[in-house]
């Protein structure tokens, strides 16, 4: 009944997860794991605007391989280590699901995340015909 | 498939994203982004109470829209700043639930909210026929 | 439409919550609500693989109690205190999980959950046939 997908744009998963997981429902529902801003070779650009650009970039491709895209996300969760980041975030958000999706959205900001040196991490839920 | 809530009765979005989002299975899955204690007009009063209570009149709102109520929420998500807020949360959750209804839950003491002065955020999974 | 799940062998619901709901779509929805580490008699153990195992076996039993079991677990969001937990959370969550099976994942560090002594809280989304 699942589909797991691990696009290889995609560093890691870094633990015993998988990147995306589609669910054939009438509707397809996919939940995409919390993606950092990690580019497919490991590195972990500095700034917020980089990473969250990867954070996006990673969404995009665990949703692509199940042929879907940003327009098929219902839900994001964005944690963050800092509420300055929210004007690129934000910014980053429209550039990414487009002018006409939007989404549901939360966002919080935490202590921290699973390394020193991630800023962003963003999950979502997607569902697709 | 999706269509998408933005009742006039709650402030914001406050940027790109839906208040509510819901989509057609079999059954009506809607995804409730995470409301914060602001009244239609802006303003965001002092307290756990009086922030709570917006926020449960926020989510209930967006149901409603759907023609959906607080007894088809199957999940929430509830974001604070400090644990004593709970006995509070616990009897606004029960007034707006109903004592027949209850959902699953999490509860999180986070760093700190998108804005200062927000004190509590919660998001919530709604499905009905 | 739900069904709602409180096996005998988990302490609580502490609060006006649902341990797990389960929701009847073409193909069976549950959430499950964050999971801390205590025991059937209420008794939350120190130590950070001792809670995460009562985690993982709670998770279970709500789960038993709908008929299906950790590999039908789509996604988890893990909640801890300190970084220093994840390779004893890895390790838990493969055992449960098994081999085969991963789900999809977001990780966190928050800086409280609702009581003091609690170390870990997992919540999972699981679909059945």
């Amino acid at each position: 009944m699942h589909t797991f997908h691990n696009p290889k744009q995609i560093a890691g998963p870094f633990g015993h997860y998988e990147h995306g997981v589609e669910t054939a429902l009438p509707g397809r529902l996919m939940h995409v794991s919390g993606q950092i801003g990690v580019a497919p070779d490991g590195d972990v650009p500095e700034g917020i605007a980089a990473q969250t650009k990867l954070v996006w970039q990673n969404i995009c491709a665990v949703l692509a391989e199940a042929g879907m895209t940003a327009q098929d996300i219902v839900k994001t969760n964005t944690y963050i280590l800092d509420r300055d980041y929210v004007p690129v975030l934000a910014e980053m958000r429209k550039r990414f699901l487009g002018e006409d999706h939007r989404g549901a959205s939360t966002t919080l900001v935490v202590s921290s995340l699973v390394r020193p040196g991630w800023l962003v991490e963003i999950d979502a839920v997607a569902i697709a015909p």
